[in-house]
């Protein structure tokens, strides 16, 4: 709103971007005014690349229609005086008879949304320019063909009819006329699809098709703004983490035709392979073609090497032309080109999307060939993606047959049951492992495609809806894979002389485009090659330590393989919940008194010391911080309600007396330990303080561990971790008997060894206080999980049902167990971090919260100055590149 | 510890501290020093007061006894050397046969703890001084008995022997003599008394009963240093908030005797009627008696007024002092004194514990006596003894017929069940009313007198341990009521001809003394008088306003009565709970769909407006604040459990199948609304979101209840308050749509009103992010019950069990439930005030948690610049008392 009323006032501002004649109003720099392909449009004007000319309406005005549901008044004025300019420059008039100007109008954010926002093509056209357009290019079928794609896009777009029915207009047509292809229209079937389309569009919209081209050009500038708020766009920016107030800008430009006759083609292209990252010049095109046809799927199209055949001149100046391109923008060039009547256009560049491995052979090769520093090199990969380098792929010992191969549109592997549409794969992904096999994919698909293992599709090439936005996720994607016959209805798909129903198993392979029927094993990756250089490069410049949360010696091995340099948090309660030790737990449970319950611990305290020696062994050298017992007792006893109803039908039916006594006894001991907020009831610190006899237990079990390993001369440090801590007394407490017992298990082995007692900062009160808290603690872990729970008060087995509303309603922006939440959750941290410093200026802080792997909240971690983040350890590599990032950004600053 | 150390290294400390014959070492400013008693010891000698000269050993010997076991090596010499300066005043010679010196042995820390600690009299006698004391005092009946007592004691306090086995030689000696009462011993039976004394000590103790005098002194001194940390002194210190690091003081006395005969006596007293506060000499006393005989309650003692006729000398001699030590001490004294052959003796004077009725009379008289100032008057009450004065009295109209009188110990009405000790009492105090019946009580009954209603003994003075206690507690006490005849091992007592048994209703009337059997309707007390007067100062000096929190227009009224200055918290859901809602409410909650909620809603639209209604009309022209919906929905419904089990059981034994599906169906709604942790879950603003009905009926309700008591002219400032805000966006959302209602509602109306919208600041997150809050906010009010939940990670429901545990092993101070963390929650809510404040200089800001009603929570209130605290009606003189000590103890700063 006030966005739209300044603009208001400043009556001369100035809304549009002229680019054309190797002269821009803009460059390159200007994306957030012009959004990115203005801005490269105007860029490669700027630098003498051929690029049809036209003008971009900057992002503002999307805001201000977003406010005020209409565009500033000055704006039409200022389109009209650049729709002159660029008449003069294409020499030919908007709206005019016998030598018609068409335009096409794009949407184009400051970050590329591919697909998701309205693009109108061949506007201009009307009954009486499409006459003048079919003289002039003497070919009457290509200029009705242009003129119902423009009909059937504004009909869409604009005017909000579905697609499906000018489809079907279009596919009745056909059958009439016996013909498979569009492109087997003659200019008669063409002129009636015209018609027709005219008369549905009156039908539907009781109003005719706007005949005044200037009106035309308004209400698709329109439809491009609205489109910035439609379900699709707003799903992709809430995914990708695009602000919703950065508003779309709308590029007019003349339009080249791709498919005026043979001497034409389209495509669109990579200056490197955005898959694999290798130094190919890598695209696709098709001859007599509009540039939606190469990038929606429906034909396949061919390999840009074919170029040089078939249009050598072209094929030279592209490579030429986007070989600079790369230098300009230092990184790779996704770009797209039209060729009209052998002449060259480029329609736009940007950086290029890029699966993870791509990015990382791309960031190295370029420091090799010295395009980029190494600080540079590590910013050109999201933390986040390292996931899919970390994710499985076939174990290469097993023989695969694959029934089929298609293109290997983005990498990794998938193994999941076959789904067919979206609202299938997204209802069921979160429950069980699908692919989702399509004939080719939508924007509309989005939601279906995150939640898929993989994705499938039988049409398309490397740079379909399919692919690029599987890509983006990170996502196993095999795309125009034609032998694939999918039956939707039938919910069933054909490959050869297989038939696979929804809910069979496949694989896919993305790395090969290998379609395999059944399920095949996967293996853990390697972090080696060019992966591994980068890592270290990243290791190098970080400042924060990162370490895993590991219970057992396998996960341990796993980090270390990872790369954590120590592990942040053992839950020991983990080891109690194993079936051997369960009913030794239980037993201690039951206990009536101490002697009981101590009896009931030393059973198990053979068991975690060696837990522990395997967890040291693992991790020798480091540090291991090991928390002590932290669920509430009940979670470790047969639930209450099912207890309940038992008993309560045992009572009803009358069954054996003895059975029921039993049952009735458990239960009067659960219902004792039963709490109506077990979240903030006796688990943590208030365990081993009124039963002081499970902490000695697990005090005696880690320090005998480190003991025995210390006689075979390994190196051990373990940190016993306090949990739940609120005030400093409780640590005192627990302290105390920790030091008691390890003096007494040391002396027991006559051995040395150095351990420390540290507390999680995990409770509210702790990081407020924890200047009290840090006269007792030798180190700080921060609990964030709970923290989070108790800062924000969300109960994270409860609250899921109404953050899922808040993200929707924009009262948070995310789920503040997933990213930590700096503005007030991280205020905590802080205020524990400078507090604790204050009396302990060399205090170790960490933090061991799930926030650990999570990028935006290590940099945090790092800026208020922790000395290590642990996280899970798929997700130590994310840390560690975070943890660079948040230097090299530091010092951007 | 430390404490012990630094005392070694100073060797020349002074540790005792002599008082005699006019002159003294210390005075009586140094209590922390030489404990009240010793403080004022030494003030009376150097006033000139008759005391009997002795000498003080500091407190810090305490700490050091406590700590190392044993006292400083250099406390004997100098005790040695204050004992020859005492043998010179008092010209006797200690352990002498001739002339023996006897001293009594006595703690006293700063602040009187009654009956707590141990005292031992006598001293110095043994085989053969009680020769020399028969000679000197030409009485060996006498010297013979005080020498069975100061074994009798000896034994029980510092050799640890049971006062039963004492108990029943003397009771067995008596049964052979056939008397009845002490005093008809003569001296052969006190010289066989000694003897099997002596005897059984050897029995006990295998050792000989000390006859080395310097040898007793220094038992008996350490036996009262560890005195300090036994239960009932821990437990009082617990009770009464004293710190456990006081220590305590050892007096050492020369012995003067009350009981040499008839021109002897002993006796306390007050300088004012510490029951009642009026202004007479008040006190009681024994003729030919020790001290001890006074305050044990075995004989009851005479009428001060008496004294006059028997001692008229000695009469006007104590009246003199007494007045004298009033005026010095500027507060009512309670004395203690001895006639030894005629002659005055003090032995003790210190400010006089009283009644809350009495400490409002005589602070108001003081300030008319010019005596004090009303800022002095104002800290003469601890605001929680207001309690005392709020309680219930017997209803005047009804006709009360006591079956027997005693002494009004301590005023008030209290109607209970009997029990016949202490434990019973403390066993089911918490869960019914109880009446502690016994003979007399004693400081072991401690805990069962603090969980009765009223005690009543059939023995004992006004200054019975008894009386002394009730009035330190506030609890309504008869005693000396020599009808009772308890037997507790038949548990019941016989009033005259009626047997009453255990679990019997009975009644007492503190200020008059009436017993009567069963229950006797009580009344509202009215706050006026003295006690209206002395509010009225309490309001001219507070900065801090007083609401309370109200749900209904009865505790409205209540609050109105006490004094609120508007309504701090109305819960709303209460309103739903009433029987006649709760179906409707269900309804609301079953409902499929918003239609059917808006319905159901609908039907509760017309009862809350008339709830509102009738709040407003108490609280005419105050604020009232109004929570809008604050529980969990499930708590409206059936529980889960008991569905769950019927649901079983029904299904086993294969009943009516309709009724089954029924329940089940209950019960799947019951379930989808089910929260592991509800206190974290789905309620609070976090309904109104999800359910924006909800919030719309209750502000329809609100504003529509306001604009039509506009109407009728009256004015309405309704402050609609959103629960458990946590983000800025919670709050934006509900004061939109709250906004938008209000409007649509006052327009319907025709009638504008002023209301505010406000929030809760009881989730962490929202008190370190409150300058955010403010900007939505129109006021904060501090919940602090949740803010505790959350900061501290403490489920209200569940905590207790462990709470308990941490208040005994001195982890925390106080339950933070009913004291306010200061140091940590407090810090939230300074954090909260002071960024609050940052974005809106004047914001409003309160309290409404319970903390709001506790003295200490309130000073802090004051101090962290709340504008007002809202607590339960009955608490809101305490608040309005407290808020003026805060003002007057942050002046004397």
């Amino acid at each position: 709103m006030k966005k739209g009323k300044k603009m208001n006032k400043a009556k001369t501002e100035k809304f549009v971007y002229f680019f054309g004649a190797g002269k821009s109003d803009g460059n390159g720099k200007m994306k957030d005014l012009l959004g990115g392909k203005g801005a490269n449009l105007a860029e490669m004007t700027n630098i003498g690349v051929p690029v049809p000319p036209g003008f971009t309406i900057i992002t503002k005005v999307c805001n201000y229609f977003s406010a005020q549901g209409k565009v500033p008044t000055e704006l039409n004025g200022q389109m009209r005086t650049a729709l002159i300019k660029l008449e003069k420059i294409a020499e030919k008039k908007f709206g005019d008879v016998a030598n018609p100007l068409l335009v096409s109008v794009r949407s184009g954010a400051k970050f590329s949304m591919p697909g998701m926002m309205d693009t109108i093509l061949n506007l201009g056209l009307n009954d009486k320019t499409v006459e003048g357009l079919a003289e002039l290019t003497n070919n009457a079928r290509f200029a009705y063909d242009a003129y119902r794609r423009f009909i059937q896009m504004f009909g869409n777009v604009v005017l909000g009819i579905e697609k499906e029915v000018f489809e079907e207009i279009l596919t009745h047509k056909k059958e009439i006329l016996k013909i498979k292809l569009d492109i087997e229209m003659n200019e008669t079937a063409l002129k009636e699809l015209v018609r027709e389309f005219e008369e549905t569009i009156k039908e539907k919209t009781k109003k005719t098709f706007p005949q005044d081209v200037y009106r035309q050009l308004e209400m698709a500038r329109d439809a491009v703004f609205k489109s910035w708020n439609n379900p699709r766009a707003v799903t992709y920016r809430r995914l990708n983490k695009i602000a919703d107030d950065l508003g779309t800008a709308v590029n007019v430009q003349a339009m080249v035709f791709g498919n005026m006759g043979n001497d034409c083609a389209t495509g669109v292209g990579f200056t490197r392979n955005p898959a694999t990252g290798e130094k190919v010049f890598y695209g696709e095109y098709l001859l007599n073609a509009q540039g939606e046809d190469v990038v929606a799927g429906i034909r396949t199209p061919r390999q840009i090497a074919d170029l040089k055949k078939e249009m050598p001149k072209v094929f030279e100046q592209l490579k030429k032309i986007t070989n600079r391109l790369e230098k300009d923008y230092k990184d790779v060039q996704d770009f797209e080109f039209t060729v009209e009547k052998n002449k060259l256009y480029m329609l736009q560049t940007r950086n290029g999307k890029r699966t993870a491995q791509a990015a990382v052979k791309i960031a190295v090769d370029m420091v090799k060939e010295k395009l980029i520093k190494k600080e540079e090199a590590l910013t050109r990969l999201e933390p986040e993606q390292i996931d899919q380098l970390l994710h499985p792929i076939f174990d290469p010992k097993i023989k695969i047959n694959a029934i089929v191969k298609g293109l290997p549109a983005s990498p990794g592997a998938a193994v999941g049951k076959v789904v067919f549409t979206a609202d299938e794969a997204a209802a069921v992904g979160d429950k069980e492992k699908v692919i989702l096999v399509r004939t080719e994919t939508c924007p509309d698909d989005i939601h279906g495609m995150d939640a898929a293992q993989g994705i499938l599709t039988s049409r398309g090439g490397m740079t379909s809806h399919a692919a690029v936005v599987a890509r983006g996720m990170g996502k196993c994607c095999v795309v125009g894979c034609e032998e694939v016959k999918v039956n939707e209805k039938k919910k069933e798909l054909k490959i050869k002389d297989k038939t696979i129903k929804e809910g069979d198993w496949i694989s896919l392979n993305g790395s090969t485009g290998e379609v395999i029927l059944g399920k095949v094993a996967t293996i853990e990756p390697k972090l080696s090659g060019e992966f591994g250089e980068f890592m270290k490069w990243a290791d190098q410049i970080r400042k924060l330590k990162v370490r895993a949360n590991a219970d057992i010696p396998h996960d341990a091995q796993v980090a270390r393989g990872f790369g954590a340099e120590g592990i942040g948090l053992c839950r020991t309660e983990h080891m109690f919940f194993a079936e051997d030790r369960l009913p030794m737990m239980q037993e201690m449970i039951l206990a009536d008194n101490e002697n009981a319950r101590r009896k009931a611990l030393n059973k198990l305290l053979n068991l975690q010391k060696k837990d522990f020696k395997g967890l040291f062994k693992e991790m020798k050298g480091y540090p291991v911080t090991i928390r002590l017992l932290d669920p509430p007792l009940h979670e470790f006893l047969p639930k209450r309600e099912e207890l309940m109803k038992e008993a309560a039908v045992m009572k009803a039916t009358g069954v054996d007396k003895k059975e029921l006594e039993k049952k009735e006894k458990l239960l009067i001991r659960v219902e004792e330990l039963h709490e109506v907020n077990p979240m903030l009831g006796h688990r943590g610190c208030r365990l081993g303080i009124v039963y002081p006899e499970i902490t000695e237990m697990q005090v005696k079990a880690i320090v005998s561990a480190a003991c025995e390993l210390a006689k075979e001369k390994e190196k051990i440090i373990p940190e016993i971790m306090v949990p739940l801590v609120g005030h400093v007394n409780e640590l005192k407490n627990q302290k105390e008997l920790i030091k008691k017992v390890a003096q007494e298990t040391m002396k027991s082995y006559g051995v040395k060894i150095k351990y420390m007692v540290g507390t999680m900062i995990e409770v509210p009160r702790a990081a407020v206080t924890a200047n009290e808290i840090a006269q007792e603690a030798e180190f700080f872990s921060f609990g964030t999980n709970d923290l989070t729970q108790m800062g924000f008060g969300f109960s994270r087995d409860d609250a899921g049902k109404f953050i899922k509303i808040y993200i929707k309603d924009k009262i948070l922006e995310e789920d503040p167990f997933q990213v930590l939440d700096q503005n007030g959750i991280g205020q905590l941290v802080k205020i524990g971090v400078e507090k604790g410093r204050k009396t302990k200026k060399d205090l170790k802080v960490g933090i061991c919260g799930e926030h650990g792997g999570e990028p935006s909240s290590v940099i945090f971690c790092h800026n208020v100055g922790l000395n290590y983040v642990s996280c899970s350890p798929y997700r130590v590599p994310i840390a560690r590149l975070a943890a660079a990032q948040a230097v090299i950004f530091g010092k951007k600053k």
